[in-house]
C-alpha cells in the first residue's frame, strides 16, 4: 500500500518532529510516498525548483492508495493536495491538533465528504490512523491477489 | 461578472487592509462574491458553523466568472479553493506578495496551468488584477447578449 503523507512544509509552523513519528508510523501499513520530503532545512527545500516539486507530488499524490493529511498549520499545498485526493476519490485522513485561539479550516472541517480527526493527545491520532489504514491495507491486499 | 476572491481567514497572517483594497478594486469589475467574509473579528468568523460557510463558498466558487487569490499567507482555505477553481476551469489569478525568508507555495508556483503575479508593489497587482478581468468582462458581455 502506498500512502501519501501530506503536511505544511513552507506555511505555517511545521512540527517536524511529530511529522516524524506520524510518518514512522504510517511506515508499519505500508510506502509513505512523501517521507522524504520533510527533512530538509528551509535553505535546502527552497533551493529546489518548484516545477519538479509539483510534477513529482501530483504523480505521488495519483498513485497513492491512501491520504493522511496533517491540518493543523495553515498550509496552501495541503489545501491544494486534499482537494485533489477528494476529486480523484482517495481514501483521506485528515488530523487537527487543538491549539488554544485557534480553529480548524471551516473549508475542510465544513466539509461533511471530509473526515477530520481533532486531537489533543497524540496517541488519539495514531489510533485513528491505524484505523484508517489496517482495512484499506485488507482491500488492496484482496484487489491484486490473482 | 461574478468574482470570487479568495484569502487567509483563519490561516497565517491575513493583511486585511490590503484585502479590502483589492476588494474594492475588483469591484469595479463585477460583483465580489465573498466581499463580507472579510470584515469579521475572529471571534465573530468564528462562531459561524463549518458546514455553513463551506456549503456557502462552494456554491459561491460555483457560480463565479473569475476567481482572484490571494496567496502571501498561508491557508489550507485557499489551496482547496484553487485547486476547486482549477478542476472547475474557472479563469485563476494568484498574487504572492515578495517576502524576505519566505517563497510563495511550490504547489501553486510550481503548477504551470496557474498564473501567479509575484509583486512588490501593490499597483502592479493591481495591474495584474485589471488586466485579468477587463478581457473577461468583455467576454462575458458578449456570451449574454441576445
Amino acid at each position: 500500500m502506498k500512502v501519501y503523507f501530506s503536511g505544511s512544509i513552507r506555511g505555517g509552523e511545521p512540527d517536524r518532529v511529530w511529522f516524524q513519528t506520524l510518518i514512522r508510523y504510517i511506515s508499519r501499513h505500508g510506502k509513505v510516498l512523501t517521507e522524504n520530503s520533510f527533512g530538509y532545512s528551509f535553505e535546502e527545500e527552497a533551493s529546489f525548483d518548484d516545477a519538479w516539486i509539483y510534477e513529482r507530488d501530483v504523480e505521488w499524490l495519483r498513485e497513492a492508495d491512501a491520504v493522511v493529511a496533517e491540518v493543523s498549520a495553515p498550509s496552501l499545498g495541503v489545501g491544494y493536495e486534499i482537494a485533489k485526493a477528494e476529486e480523484w476519490g482517495k481514501p483521506l485522513l485528515l488530523l487537527y491538533r487543538e491549539q488554544p485561539g485557534r480553529k480548524p479550516s471551516a473549508m475542510l472541517n465544513g466539509n461533511k465528504a471530509l473526515e477530520m480527526l481533532v486531537f489533543t493527545e497524540e496517541e488519539d491520532a495514531l489510533k485513528a490512523v491505524e484505523g484508517f489504514l489496517a482495512p484499506l491495507k485488507g482491500r488492496s491486499r484482496v484487489s491484486t491477489s490473482p
